[in-house]
């Protein structure tokens, strides 16, 4: 077992998928934003128009998801054919989660969790005035399918 | 207080800095991956030629600095000055910590914010076959200064 | 019949696609932009180096093309197989045609749109110093081919 | 009077404006998109969860404005201070507006006509199975101020 | 024989490659960048850190091959399966070597080329304070291989 | 004399240039592309549109140029006030120049040297179908002026 990205002289390339069939692949990745409750109030059912940050924040993490082969050296440039992104409030905070799908060589985590983290960011953004002390955390994957190791879930996750 | 990027009847728009001055401002902000212990062995000082997986997320994380207003829909572009990301090995993973600089009516926290997210997404994705179970986390401003607001420590801290 | 884009909440989504086969889709849209006579003698005929603005805005909305789905947070990325550009002067401004095409499970109309609407935006940035009162406009879709809702060729107008 | 973009030779270029002082700009820009009756009760009222095609658009026109440098080759980057896009719908469409500000050497128009344009093709694509003969229109500036030329209203637009 | 690129009009367009099969495509592109030979040892054995300019070199490379149809206006966006970047003390200088891959109906002569410019870009950006003279050149490709018009070997190249 | 994008454990960094004062700074690159004689009259006065190739090559030369630091990892951001491509056949091939100019705190030899690379690799990508053997080669800074190392004119170059 070998860290694939980098050949036999430690250079980092794009590893080679073109050997690799087409098949469907799912990854659903999760993450979270922690607040201060008054800053969550505001957010869910404050004094905010309901749901407006909410909205920037879900097409911030979808138009990212896009980009991921932008963002992440190697990473291949992928069609997906199908992205959502939904938040809601829980405990301390917001969770957020990414579901990615396509159908090819490679698998789509990354652009599940990049989705994830450009949608918590960007909560962060828009409430940062209020709150200095938010925190991003937890950003995992929780569930994949499809590629040669074959299905995973994240043990103690909920589908 | 409110939330400022959403105007009298709930839109999001982009904050007008216009009427603020240029000062110096600094942004530290930290975060995490954690990961098998064997795993981050191998990154460290494993079989792989030491550094360049820590080279290729420390580019990567400088690279996604520059693009923050590309991502985050209400941030406005800015002149970064500075910008400078360190990974270090600490405990069951690697801490990644971003400060970035700017002269200008505008702070930088979302600049090390993202470089910081995008690092450790970057970590993950050049060993995602090796553990599933990673985890991002912790990504939080440990520090920021310059601006109305005046300096900031995040409690517990160090600077 | 519903808006696609949304799911049962109400959440933005970029929607699965996955199901559909893929077909060969070709989109034909127009638009124009509408100028003072001499500012369009100046443009066709006239003291500028003949077809330069036009050279210009040509190149801009194919490269325009190619982002769409960077600049449309819900469409899909997809491989453009073709795309021209086609500026005409025409009544009191220059018509624009952009025709795109595709094999894949997405049509790619807003692709054409796209490629004319920065191709208008270039001609209107050229020349903004001699006329402040132009105008774009009448940006549709004429004709579109493949995929499941079959050809489609807007009333009225010349294939 | 001549077209600044072009060199004596006339090739295109992107002018200099070193020499320009850097004073405070503002420019409006309008546009329309226009659409079935009943798509557009959908849209404001109707059986999609109330808000959200609009605010999609909103992020995306906001968004597209801060990229205008990269779609207008002839373009300067600049700092953009203040971007507010808005939609209401108005007789059978929706109107939408933007306003970008800058302290700096060039004017913002650009910057308003992009947001508005990309903003209209986003309504565009989230609609476009329920109509295809919608139709993007009327884009133009109604107001600008600040830069040698001084102010411009534009005749028979209200400010 | 004429240029492909442009139509019966001249116009610039992005031409047809719909009825063109998918097939393995492979392309390598060399170059190099010439320097003065302590700012050669300074970067491969000197005082700095040992690899670090070079895996900057070469993750910038990396991410640029993957731009390449966002820089060049008639390039196809394409799915590429690999792309590996290297380099190598050589001479008075450094020689940088990409392969490309991809399975579809177009080359990949431009992302192999694209990477190895902005490969030698950043070596030239890192290393410019120490010598103002040095000098990019020899990018060409030395081996295709796929489509239509069969492989190719440069002459006098080695393979 | 360090390479001063490393910092002192050799990590990669984007220096601090917030104490450099603001100045004006203009830098010429130079470069080229040599082809095939048949090729190069073709371009130039053949049977293909007059100054299409080139009007294309140096639109993509301008668009490159300003985006200079989304390609190269070190660069900071900056606002160019002017550039300007040109191209010119030469001998065996086309001479390509580019001018940047900025007032900041940093130097624009990337953006001009970024400029006349793509604007060469857009010449091959055009007349790749014609001719397999063609070479970018000879890119360099010819001159600059503005910043603390003074004006600088490479020996033998004209100005």
């Amino acid at each position: 077992s070998r860290l694939t990205h980098l050949d036999a002289a430690g250079n980092a390339v794009m590893v080679d998928v073109s050997a690799k069939p087409d098949t469907e692949r799912v990854a659903t990745a999760r993450g979270r934003i922690d607040m201060r409750p008054d800053v969550l109030d505001m957010i869910v059912n404050g004094d905010t128009p309901k749901g407006d940050v909410l909205a920037v924040a879900r097409v911030a993490g979808l138009m990212a998801g896009k980009k991921t082969s932008d963002l992440i050296p190697l990473c291949h440039p992928i069609f997906l054919s199908s992205l959502r992104v939904s938040l809601r409030p829980e405990g301390s905070g917001i969770e957020i989660e990414a579901i990615a799908k396509t159908t090819g060589p490679t698998g789509v985590e990354m652009e599940a969790l990049t989705a994830v983290s450009v949608c918590a960011l960007t909560v962060y953004d828009m409430c940062k005035a209020l709150d200095r002390t938010m925190r991003i955390g937890d950003i995992r994957v929780v569930q994949k399918s499809g590629g040669r190791s074959g299905s995973f879930v994240a043990p103690g996750e909920s589908g």
